[in-house]
């Protein structure tokens, strides 16, 4: 009987329990993410940051007068990357890694062509161990496959290096929390190489954004949007069994949007994102994969029942400031490159392909510091082409005056890939913080998890994860950081120096070697 | 002790009840739609079709020798389309209905122009209601202010007339099923005024696309971009105290794309929507108000707490065959006029604004029947100005070919309005199904509701009812339908001969009227 009574009271502690209160279920995903619904959004679990951990925001690391490069990773975009920082003076290339030998050995090269010290030479599936051992490294720069983007990363951080990593830097939300609690811990620079960050359109239409050319920029999209048709086989294959090589393999394995920084990373810095806004919430849907399906199917001469990614992709990102951001991914179908790159704001509009152009009525254009010649010019046209001269003329941006003219000669995508070492040289020989850090990174490649949950869920609204962990709010405003004039100079000065005498020193080396 | 047993057993039975089932809550929106979530996707419940009630796919009225209209609301685009009408051989124009008199009474000189008999004028708040009564009136063409195209239809249908209706045609889903359940009853159609299906770009691109120009077509976008800062103050005012004017009120008043069809509807046509694939699901994403906010306070000279309407919508639909369409609206910020017409395709490219451009390769253009003069001609740039013409040459829509020169003397938005009345009168003469029936109508419509639905939600994923109760696949492919050439030209003949005794008649009340 009372054994009864206890069982009764039990049960309705459960009752009421389960009536006021459905526990709510925890998910996991393939990829190890736990989530859960709150209503019809999807909320990702965020780690806490551990203990005594600090926030990289505005990280320095001491003045280098010369910076010391490992390169891992020489097949595709590495090679290029040696070769533009042998015209960039005080760098010095200690040690180049490929998996491949010989890949490794080819970039010696370019080193010998401008009369530089031979680089040591690492390779095989290891290789970038033991350069990341060396302790005369200051940096490792990789463009390596996206699979090993995050492995290097993570030695070259657990050795004390500074890192640049080629896009997408981290594949997964496992890999961009591991790479923000290895710099915090560190106090290593983490910098996603995202070199259309650096392109003229975008960094010219920054400038104007950030003098409020625009009004209020309240909505921007970006994309990657390149039929890779004729690209697919020259992505390196592991052995003669490699029918698809790993990009097209990691296409197939994949949903989301695998490929969003070159989109997402410029409009991002016109929106402050973690620079007083955040992205707070993303929708993702994408179309049916059918030319993937048929990728695959034409090189294995079999049927493909599970094509993940989709032909196209498009993912809607709301803000905490209410702002929305698009990124649209289509690397499969036939159309023109498009990056999509557009600003709309209260009082102005910018957009760049397929032809650039800038909407701006007389009052604005003149508030800007333009006064244009027709006075009944109306934002319902874009600029005639005088008044876009004489605007792109004046809100030049400064890192282009600076670094445009000898990017155009040594090119790399039309000199943006120049820009963007030559910027990341800067700042580390200056001790400033760089353009972007880690949580930059982490923002711009989550996109693909938090797409692929999404639309695994019916498209669901899927809440960002505060990578920042609650300080997006402290920096007011996205910034290039500059050092004084004075400072400038004397870097550049040792710099120079600092480069003629390795050239001296490379050309006894290689006189000896013929 | 039985009790306490008895007890004990019914809790077991509640626990388990609430352990596999928890009852789905079901809410209830402002617009009295009542939907609950399942998982994160928003269902909204379907009514059932009345029994008896049979779909009107397809749907044919006998032949009318002369299409007898009448006009209600004739402020804005009403006196337009009464001088277009005097333009179409084979219709009378029986009636004119303002809330105005005046309104009324001056569209008697587009008729006094072409000779044609007087029309019977109708006014005031019930104006309609009289028109509607009438018995010698075939099609009642409404194009009232927004919240008057539905009742004003109701009320026609009722009556047993043809509808034709101004966009947006139903102002939110209950208005949706309304006229499909008033279509459905009298068997009378309920035709979407949507002009832009008739634009030059989007018909001869319709016409490629249903010929496989594009390969299969796996994305389609448009929009309403138009900044409508120049035109606020024209929409019609209800006496003094109305500072914002019909439409301003309307944006304040309601969130979501609220006029998604002239983007939506040529795209839908494109990809056979309720002709073999339909709507499934949509996410919205709008950015706050700026623009929108500002406009009712410089009205005002009051705070704006709520404008509903975000200054720019963005909404995502996927199809149940795997297709994505996008759609955007935007009538606030500055930038140049947009419909962001779209087609992409697994095999070519379609993109009309700022530039029209098709993307195909030569290999893709010679099995189009067009022979490049370059052979390595490639997708990833737009065809030359050559290759486009002979492409557009040879596929020119049949109905431009039969209206397109008239249609540029007699103008309505360069021509597309008089294409758009020819076609639904000749459709009317020839007893033919029109180009759009009350399922386009509605799910064209009901986008500003779902999305009102989808973003009061967290930009929540939302099902589409499906508005063919389930026959969405029985017609395969969307077509226009044309008369035999026998037929057509006896119509014509017909149609010409009605008019010139009107003309006739005319003249001579006109004369007696000096």
């Amino acid at each position: 009987m009372k054994k009864l009574k206890v069982l009764v009271w039990s049960m309705c502690l459960v009752l009421g329990a389960c009536a006021v209160k459905p526990t709510t279920e925890v998910y996991t995903s393939e990829r190890g993410t736990q989530w859960e619904w709150n209503k019809g959004t999807i909320v990702v679990h965020t780690p806490e940051r551990p203990a005594g951990q600090k926030s990289v925001l505005g990280l320095t690391v001491p003045k280098m007068d010369v910076v010391r490069v490992g390169f891992v990773g020489l097949g595709m975009r590495g090679p290029g990357a040696v070769e533009r920082f042998t015209h960039i003076p005080g760098t010095q290339i200690v040690a180049l890694c490929d998996y491949e030998q010989k890949r490794a050995e080819d970039c010696q090269k370019c080193l010998k062509a401008a009369s530089l010290p031979k680089a040591a030479i690492y390779s095989g599936e290891k290789g970038y161990e033991e350069l990341c051992k060396r302790d005369d490294i200051d940096l490792v720069y990789i463009a390596a496959d996206w699979l090993h983007h995050f492995p290097v990363a993570k030695c070259a951080l657990e050795h004390g290096k500074n890192v640049a990593v080629e896009v997408p830097s981290a594949m997964n939300l496992k890999e961009c929390w591991a790479l923000i609690n290895l710099s915090e811990t560190s106090r290593k620079h983490c910098f996603i190489l995202e070199n259309c960050c650096y392109d003229w359109f975008e960094m010219n239409t920054l400038n104007m954004a950030q003098q409020g050319v625009f009004g209020e920029v309240i909505r921007a999209q970006g994309a990657y949007i390149h039929n890779l048709e004729a690209f697919w086989d020259y992505y390196w294959k592991n052995g003669k069994g490699d029918k698809l090589g790993w990009r097209l393999d990691y296409n197939m394995r994949h949903r989301g949007d695998v490929y969003a920084t070159h989109g997402l990373g410029p409009v991002a810095q016109a929106l402050d994102i973690h620079r007083g806004d955040r992205m707070a919430t993303l929708v993702a849907m994408d179309t049916k994969s059918v030319v993937g399906k048929s990728l695959v199917e034409e090189r294995t001469d079999s049927v493909c029942n599970n094509f993940r990614n989709g032909d196209h992709t498009t993912t809607l990102i709301r803000t905490a400031k209410g702002k929305v951001i698009e990124i649209q991914h289509n690397v499969m179908t036939p159309q023109p490159y498009n990056r999509l790159y557009q600003l709309t704001g209260t009082k102005g509009f910018a957009n760049k392909y397929p032809v650039e152009g800038y909407a701006l009525d007389a009052k604005q254009l003149a508030a800007s510091g333009v006064q244009p010649k027709l006075d009944d010019l109306s934002s319902h046209g874009f600029l005639p082409q005088k008044e876009m001269e004489a605007l792109v003329e004046k809100y030049q941006h400064p890192i282009l005056k600076k670094y445009g003219e000898m990017a155009k000669e040594v090119g790399g995508h039309g000199g943006m890939d120049f820009i963007m070492d030559s910027r990341l040289v800067y700042c580390l020989q200056n001790g400033l913080p760089l353009d972007m850090d880690v949580y930059d990174l982490a923002e711009w490649c989550c996109l693909a998890e938090l797409g692929e949950l999404s639309m695994d869920n019916g498209c669901a609204a899927v809440e960002f994860p505060d990578f920042t962990h609650g300080e997006w709010n402290v920096v007011k405003g996205y910034k290039h950081a500059f050092a004084s004039l004075e400072d400038e100079a004397a870097t550049a000065k040792k710099a120079a120096e600092i480069t003629a005498k390795l050239k001296q020193q490379g050309a006894k080396e290689w006189a000896n070697n013929e």
